[in-house]
């Protein structure tokens, strides 16, 4: 049998990361600054968050140069993309139905 | 500032909490078994978690007898259902709100 967790994506079932994925669905990219300041964690939680991800190919990094300082920034990938939407469609779908038989 | 995630409760913030919580918000109670045939996980690993939302006071536990033989299962405290309710609405605001300006 299936169990009622499966779907849930474990590299996604975190607090930093669900943050980091929300705020990448809806822009098409973000900054290293601006992702710890709408997430407000350190530097380096922020960061080992993002490479989990990187590592699993949901987001990639893009490096350039701004005004001659350099940037990165942050991108959900298509398969981060579906997977996410995934993810919160399990979490939705487990919400909305566990009435045990009695 | 605020950040994104400040409303995502921490003790909830892992799959088979969601998976215990989620039971327990449509089910007066749950027993051991049943919760872990429903989440597939080992019973060290939901003892834990059942533990931790003990501890934070949003499931009790009450042990009585069924046909002589020893029956524990799980409630969710009134605080539990309402934090679980909020960290819900947390995650769904947070799925629903991140534009960023450009």
């Amino acid at each position: 049998m299936k169990n009622i967790i499966s779907n849930i994506n474990k590299a996604f079932d975190h607090r930093v990361r669900l943050g980091i994925m929300s705020v990448l669905m809806v822009n098409e990219h973000a900054d290293f600054t601006t992702l710890r300041e709408l997430l407000g964690v350190t530097d380096g939680n922020i960061a080992s968050h993002i490479k989990a991800l990187e590592k699993k190919d949901y987001v990639k990094v893009e490096k350039s140069f701004i005004d001659r300082k350099p940037n990165t920034r942050y991108i959900a990938t298509k398969k981060g993309r579906e997977d996410f939407q995934k993810h919160i469609d399990a979490i939705e779908s487990l919400l909305g139905q566990q009435q045990l038989k009695p």
